[in-house]
């Protein structure tokens, strides 16, 4: 066994002050030591009597270290011959050399350290500038205008009646009660046909959209896009590894005849039909049949973004591509948040009758289930009509608030904003002039306190078309005056 | 134009008792006859005053659905011409010719639609027998004894404080109060060393490990996989479409000079080292070291899956593996879930800093951000000293209970089953003898009422030994009792 004198001993910093006990700040100090090689395997270390007098501390955390790092493997004790490193460690000399063979190549790998491919795609960035601005926060409904002492009151009830069968594991596809409320909700309002064994709930669309990449798609298969489309529809399929084929979209929406030439071989559709995102047209009823029927032709799912289809103004709501089709093709993806509140997390999918064990399982393998409390406050909300309340009051209140951005855009803007897309939804898109810069006025509109989303980060392909997307959801009427004026000013 | 009398519309089918008004089923039964081509474009439909007299109805449902389907483009009207189905929709002949020569191949593969393979190998179901039983389901924490009238009030407490901030979209990474009460916790609990910056919150570990694969590895990447390993983390890595290693597990912990040489190019690997789902052994320090030392060496990562380690009996706990790392090579992997309750929907990672920029976009990308009233009430609950005061009081409970059913394993089943892995935790593993098959044994059993999850599911390679785990978190003594001995008689 190796002797060296307690002197020897790496400097052990200790910090009388930290809320960490001594014994664990020194249990600790000895692990890492160990392990970056700086006490090596069988090397002695002090008795415990001369390590606390060095220390100028008690000796009680010094034996209470040792008594650990004894109990964990990384010291041994020698009747008579003193504790030393545990000899079962690895040396760390032959690491060490292996080390400076292996390392080397992947160091040079840019210095960053390797994380996944996808990853690297992810990265791309949302507008970083307009993180949690308000006048146009794009998403954001009218959270002042939502009935929240009703709400509270409702969650209060529910948080009372805590039960080891509401605390435990939940179903994987949801709160049977809530989906039934959600199945009738959308039988009525939108015409999908449905039963609640169809019904799978999500923490929102963003997890809708990533079962439904998984269960749907294998690594490098491909999948139509909306293009320009919505980016977190792109975040979703990328983290499941598809490739995304940009398909345009026009005043009747995506260009099917497009997408059956250049995509043909693709497994999966992605579409906003009631409301397109960013764009904000419907659908046309001869491009949906166009679509339903290249889908049951070509063995392929049509995954179907519902995402603010309750606010239509002005025309009756559209029904949706689901409950038009005869082949069970489509998977319809909605969300809570947009409709209630975006930090409720709850969103839902309708999954054919055949795929339901296939999204279970994806939903069980991706997140379990989701919490309980909030699905059986929101069925309650739904069951005892707030719900349905709540959308009336909001589609008169989104319907004015358009008119507003829409009459400020007229009086400040003019024709350098050409607004398009239908009465519909929490948002209005516009064509900048060509040669503008979205992203610049995107990033000049933020320094004056305006969030207005730039269109041409939605696209995949060129030609882009520059423009602005404007919410106005959680946007007063004072707020859209102003912020369109100064939004003026940028342009 | 087509003119046919109305005599040959298919038949209508209209259900006066539904809830679904008149107008709306007859716009989707129009709609539906469209896409399936019971009705041609172009086709001439009855006018609104003859199809009511047909169908015995008021005129002003029949009004109200043609209204709709003209705004959404299924019929037209022409003056004087009366009222088609939209010819501007694609022939449906064209369409069935198509689907003659096209629809074969696929139809003829075994009958069933085609999902994606990853979705196959996730049907792989656990145990269904088990579902929803009680002793000695695993992995269920004892929810009678969790304080719930505390908590409740501190739910209504907070749910009384909804603000537009509470309710909009939150921070990806988390509500950054209780990531700094966590850091602190986990700093002092299980020596992990971390600043809050590093603490990312998930909905649990099953989400944990999901962002995990999908930031740190590629589709066909290969992961260590702990064999007999952890069923969830199995699913969460091939949802991913990793590819997994097995790699024997022995009374240290993985066998890491056996995964060296089986999977040298591995680019991470999964460990649950403090208490190994579902052996029970903690990993020995020299095996950790090794493990450390062939990660750094190897440019790969290491997933440490923390599960249940607050709970320890008789030995002091043992600190973490991130906390020994001086490469920053671990990503820590923590939930609430068996500590407060699974409903709760809380966990956590924390990730090298380095890192945290990459996981900050996939957990944007899979799932937005985690509801925030829980995540503002565990805050209060962990800084008021209730957390702690919690495992405290459910540490001595486990141990009572871990104690009970031992010794009612050694009273009435004796050597049929061989009791191992170290004294912690919520659940206990037996082996059973040579040739007895488990999953019958746990068949049997659930057939009386008892939950037992067989060991050899838990394996990915062969040998698999045949066992047994015990959960006993929710299980109260006399259940342990009558559940062993009802469990010898299955034997």
């Amino acid at each position: 066994m190796q002797r060296i004198p307690a002197g020897f001993l790496p400097p052990v910093a200790m910090d009388v002050g930290s809320d960490t006990p001594m014994y664990q700040q020194l249990s600790d100090w000895f692990r890492r030591a160990i392990s970056s090689g700086q006490l090596r395997p069988g090397q002695r270390v002090p008795s415990t009597r001369s390590l606390a007098s060095e220390l100028g501390i008690s000796r009680i955390p010094v034996l209470g270290a040792y008594e650990q790092l004894q109990s964990e493997g990384f010291l041994e004790t020698f009747t008579g011959a003193g504790t030393c490193v545990a000899r079962a460690i690895p040396s760390d000399m032959t690491i060490e050399r292996k080390r400076q063979i292996r390392v080397e190549p992947v160091a040079s790998a840019g210095g960053s350290r390797r994380t996944s491919q996808r990853a690297k795609l992810l990265r791309q960035p949302e507008p970083t500038w307009l993180a949690n601005m308000g006048a146009f926060r794009v998403g954001v409904p009218a959270l002042d205008a939502f009935p929240s002492a009703l709400w509270s009151r409702l969650v209060s009830r529910h948080a009372r009646h805590l039960s080891p069968e509401t605390m435990g594991y939940g179903d994987p596809m949801g709160h049977l009660p809530l989906r039934e409320a959600i199945a009738e909700y959308l039988g009525a309002a939108r015409a999908v046909r449905c039963d609640a064994s169809q019904v799978l709930i999500t923490t929102g669309s963003q997890q809708g959209l990533q079962i439904c990449a998984h269960v749907l798609l294998d690594a490098g298969e491909r999948v139509w896009m909306e293009d320009p489309g919505y980016p977190g529809a792109h975040q979703a399929l990328r983290t499941a590894g598809a490739e995304l084929v940009p398909v345009p979209v026009d005043a009747e929406g995506i260009d099917v005849a497009h997408g059956a030439r250049v995509g043909a071989d693709a497994r999966a559709v992605y579409i906003s039909p009631s409301h397109q995102f960013p764009l904000g047209m419907a659908m046309s009823a001869s491009r949906r049949m166009q679509l339903l029927r290249w889908a049951a032709s070509h063995d392929a799912w049509i995954i179907e973004d519902d995402y603010d289809s309750e606010y239509r103004f002005g025309s009756p709501p559209l029904s949706s591509l689901q409950g038009t089709d005869t082949n069970d093709r489509v998977i319809y993806l909605g969300t809570f948040s947009k409709v209630m509140f975006p930090a409720l997390r709850l969103g839902y999918l309708v999954v054919p009758k055949d795929l339901v064990a296939d999204f279970h399982a994806g939903r069980d393998a991706i997140d379990t289930f989701s919490s309980m409390l909030y699905q059986s406050v929101m069925t309650e909300f739904i069951r005892d009509g707030h719900f349905a309340r709540h959308i009336r009051s909001m589609r008169t209140l989104y319907m004015e608030k358009r008119a507003a951005v829409h009459d400020a855009i007229r009086r400040y803007i003019g024709d350098r904003l050409e607004v398009i897309g239908t009465e519909a939804g929490m948002q209005l898109a516009g064509y900048l002039p060509p040669g503008v810069d979205d992203v610049a006025v995107s990033r000049k509109a933020a320094t004056v306190g305006v969030s207005v989303r730039p269109l041409t980060p939605c696209y995949l392909a060129s030609p882009k078309r520059a423009g602005l997307i404007l919410g106005y959801g959680g946007v007063s009427p004072e707020q859209i005056d102003e912020g369109v004026r100064k939004l003026s000013q940028c342009l």
